[in-house]
């Protein structure tokens, strides 16, 4: 580790425990607009402190570091669920940003990327349809014709992430039914939300919260929404090409913000056992069920941050197509540490972990889709393991 | 089985798939008292058909069954969040109603049971506090001191389900702090919740939900509350006695609940297999690993019934000292299946199994709690194998 | 429980604490023959007991008993390796037995069977291929082509259990390969074991160990190996039909049989448990690691006899084909139980446990079969998986 | 990774496969002695090759390799049970080699350490007791009384891995019973085993093998057995910090051997999966279950390795005792790993994996004391909870 990401590093966490953890009696239910204001003086704080949208490069006002570097900085914040969002690096915002920058043209940067980088505005990712399974991204039933110079875009998406108040979607569409390749059929394309024919039909309720803002996920539907052609991003036909772009980087953002949970609901169950008496005397620590969790989640943490920058390290080097097969292993791994440590963590808490007092219950309802979004894990072991067996002569 | 079980098992699922299954649009996160009228017309239909508090002795309007029997009612009760309290024997009101049958008074009968057992008022129970381990019951702050020919009680109480709207709680609190054994310190009194002094400080927010009414958990907080001695229940200092004697019955009752969530998640499970296609034609179901999870909790689901039942039979049999063993083994034992078959059948959803627009998501944040009350299954754990090493000559 | 099977059971559980049980010491890797005049001496006590065979029918010589009945002396006998055997119930003999009397000709039975009643000879089953998955039966390259009033046998079977010294085997071989249903085209047929052709190539050496008797399994080969038509088990092309039949009652044999052994190594962990002294004073079982070994335990193995025998109850009410889930839910479930009780116990023993002193390596290492043979559990699963789709509309 | 060590892994790979991996249909139940001229051979082989004793400082004639260097040569070795032997780099051996080189006197070092180097004579490690835990080190009741110039010992000892045939053992045994810390009690001694009083009762029967030579486990008494003091290994008394320091090292060594061996597991799972068919035409490999192994094995394969690899460095950099929590971590997580990788592996072979025609099964039956030598996991997760804990203020 550089003395620049061990420096950054120091001051990020001195900053989450000085400004961020206080703000999280607010997580939920409450309304996500009540704490909006505390949430963008942080933000300004952050730009102060040359912290901001540390992910991008320096040329775009980044800290121009590698994934690796930024994975660290990524677990930091994760440690709490304002920490990405008060420096700008939260999902879908930084995945956007990553693809406005590589595919972006001028105009559309000037439009979309530079406000978005200024954090003036949000905005959201609209891929996932109920219709179809997630997991295989060549079914899809929304289609974007050519009218003019127009695309008319027709579908049905949700899991649109923080689509509530954001200011564009970048929406994946049929533009070429009838290309060869599966894979050749979709393209990405800008829609600001104030598109007539842009329907956000709600916030799905989502583990028993409707939520808001950017914490919220939209169900939208595209009714002859009409945006014009240059609001395509990258080439017509490349909607996967580009999305496959911006997942190797969103792999290791997730996994790395999951590991900083992780560590936080770890250090609560270590408080916990050390602090509940069960009986006169003995604290919850003394009984070896306790201990054998800590023990375990110590390991499994460790081995899910060696194994998640070890793989951040091979795309730095070689890039992702190097790096496929950790990249759908992290995936599962992490996810299913993930779902465990904070299990252990709330059982351990007894009642309390089942209340909204504490972070636990937050986490353990909403971070129950990591092992569901992007691919659930049962396709990535299958993708994995077809890699593995290409090696041993077989083609599945 | 008997013709005569067999015969109420048939009604009653009948009356749940045409008049019960309807409402649970309604479960999460809308308003309780929203849907109060409905529930309260279902209650009606039930007392004409003659099924209303199927649990208790004739003697009392109940159909007189035994355990074993009633065990198997619950199940296809359990299969809705609606199914018991249409009937009249969700937790707490069937506990409190047991115990007053058993132990209490003309006069606490006169005034509690009747309106309970007719449905006209609920109640809760007012056992576990924030500050100590609901595995250990014999730690507890909540006092009650005799003044005059009365009770004054102090504590700090949380997790009174349906306290909210309850009539009456049934307390349990310390009357005699120097008696040797611990387990003969604490009584049970009822205390009307108009009584001054007796606070709901709220609902606590558990799993993303404040809830409300019999689907909420209170907060309470006892401020010199005054009740007359005549609201004991059961002699004073016997209120663990009392606690343990509803204890088999709950359980039975709780874990046969569980079951029928666990088959209704299992169908969710099946139906989403075959319909849910992935890719052009194939559905999920062609999926070893779903083939997996359908085989895995068809076993598990099966000996979980098997074991309450043949607990439930013991229990019927030779009374519950009989089947200590059984009765902490089924918690969690059953607790773990659910767990794991909710869990199994929301991956199967996918992203709707996120969501609150099916059932999985209430039950998977709520029935969490099933690992937690009544006793962790880490504490029934150890309890099992200190009755089983006694056989060896040894006491821990 | 009858009171007759209730009085069996107290008098077999006495023979084996009396005469069976301290022959153990003699298991492994020490020679068969050795000890096989001890096992004889026991074997003629049985008969003089008048539980010989207990399997059969009364009119061949045996009990009586219906499956779930005979289910409980087998788990009885299965709690030592030399149980089965010393009361002429043990596999492959048993099936071989149960097929003789139900498909038998007359003169086969006079040939075959009244001498294998008698104890007097042993028998081997010759199925499964190494070139082919033993879960799929349909696979087969073994064939028996009829010339003259002869079959003249080729092929190449291993896991001929028990065939060093058997007097005869029973071959599975394709008769009939142009028959349209892939399970019409094998039968059964008996071959003496001293016919030309069969070639017995070795012991295989499993788990370290080659074995002798029937305490081994053989790979054959044989070698336009000719018998006389009249050898023919059953119908011609029947041979699936003939090896279904046996199977149910088989699985019920085996699954209680684990059960046994499972009871035995929960006997042994606690024993263990509580003699071990780790420091000290403290014994091994204040450990809560290993209480909870013995609660999950318990609660396994109460489950897993709870579901074998109902699915025996449901076997003698409805016929084998109304259980067929159930018969290969047992399978998967019991076969896990009894790798993981075995497990458990073996690690709670540490380095003794590794050693051939005590029991537990012998079975873990030959028990792991279970999970393999009479088709693997992953096969098992599917199987119910496919029946449970069924009822949902989907044919696999 | 240097240059130095990969151009020395890639001789060692070819090495492995050209001269290696041949001998191993010779593993088992077959005699070593048998094949130990071709052993030797193979030895002589190495040597001239310069790559002997490859974990020693060069001084020693070794490779001068850092630990995390000479891990990837003992995962390399790991994937046969013949490599370390060959390269003169096997346990208990590479052990005594590094403690006597540390601790030897000059006298000691000429008339043990250098025939132990040249492969002259083999040794063996004479500390685990039957009657006591071996997770607690300092319960010992083998004594050592000085006499004269001399050391008298008695003692029953166990598990003296290879002892059959080595020259000398190094005992553990109590010289200063009344020292006031229990870890200052005992000394290592070396006794040659033509010692009279020195008695090998007895190659301990493991898990179906007696073994022989360097793969056998002795049990020892030691009676009235005397040894100059100038044996005396280190300081008197400081047996345990001696013992101590060979941990770390061969704690490395351990588990990237198994790490070799979990790859050639995978490695025979694969080609399994891609060669065995099931029915026509697909191979096992187009079954999800199957995929599913290869995948999380894939995951926890690189795990294990990344995590071994780290503690290694922190080994190399700051010492043993920074690293001791991850010593700990890496045995219990990389044990279980191992037990799992080969359990699948055997699964996937079915009744072939069973049988000793392939090196599984002798891995399953011996590796399986890997979750049991050297503190089993349940000690080693206890010791890293309490570490943890100390962070929070509690001393357990």
């Amino acid at each position: 580790m550089s003395e620049k990401i061990r420096g950054l590093l120091d001051r990020i966490r001195a900053f989450m425990e000085s400004d961020v953890y206080a703000l999280e009696q607010e997580t939920s239910p409450k309304s996500f607009f009540s704490i909006l204001p505390e949430l963008e003086q942080k933000r300004m704080k952050v730009k102060e402190m040359g912290l901001w949208t540390p992910q991008v490069p320096e040329a775009w006002g980044g800290l121009g570091l590698s994934l690796a570097e930024f994975g660290q900085i990524s677990e930091v914040l994760g440690r709490s669920p304002y920490g990405l969002f008060i420096f700008n690096c939260n999902a879908p915002d930084a995945g956007n940003i990553e693809v406005l920058i590589s595919q972006g043209t001028e105009e559309q940067q000037e439009r979309f990327l530079r406000p978005l980088l200024a954090g003036a505005i949000r905005s959201c990712f609209s891929m996932t349809e109920p219709e179809h399974a997630g997991s295989n991204p060549v079914e899809m039933s929304t289609t974007a014709v050519e009218v003019g110079d127009e695309y008319m875009i027709n579908g049905h998406k949700w899991f649109t992430t923080a689509a509530d108040g954001a200011a564009f979607a970048i929406v994946m569409a049929v533009t070429d039914p009838l290309a060869e390749s599966p894979y050749a059929r979709a393209s990405q394309i800008i829609v600001p939300t104030d598109t007539p024919g842009f329907q956000r039909v709600r916030n799905i309720s989502v583990m028993g919260e409707e939520g808001e803002g950017w914490m919220s996920h939209g169900e939208i539907v595209y009714e002859n929404c009409r945006v014009p052609k240059s609001n395509l991003l990258g080439d017509q036909g490349a909607g996967f090409a580009v999305a496959q772009e911006r997942l190797a980087t969103g792999r290791i953002h997730h996994c790395m913000r999951w590991i900083g949970i992780c560590e936080r609901a770890f250090e609560m169950m270590c408080e916990r056992a050390v602090t509940r008496r069960i009986g006169s005397a003995a604290p919850l620590a003394t009984k070896q069920t306790i201990q054998n969790w800590i023990a375990e989640s110590r390991a499994d943490i460790d081995a899910s941050r060696l194994m998640v920058l070890d793989t951040a390290r091979k795309i730095d080097e070689a890039g992702p197509e190097a790096a496929r097969t950790e990249i759908s292993v992290i995936k599962f791994f992490v996810a299913r540490v993930l779902d465990t440590v904070l299990d252990r963590s709330l059982q351990t808490h007894g009642a309390l972990g089942m209340t909204d007092d504490i972070l636990l219950s937050f986490w353990v309802r909403h971070e129950r889709g990591s092992r569901i979004y992007d691919g659930p894990d049962e396709v990535h072991k299958s993708r994995v393991a077809r890699r593995v067996l290409r090696e041993y002569g077989l083609r599945l």
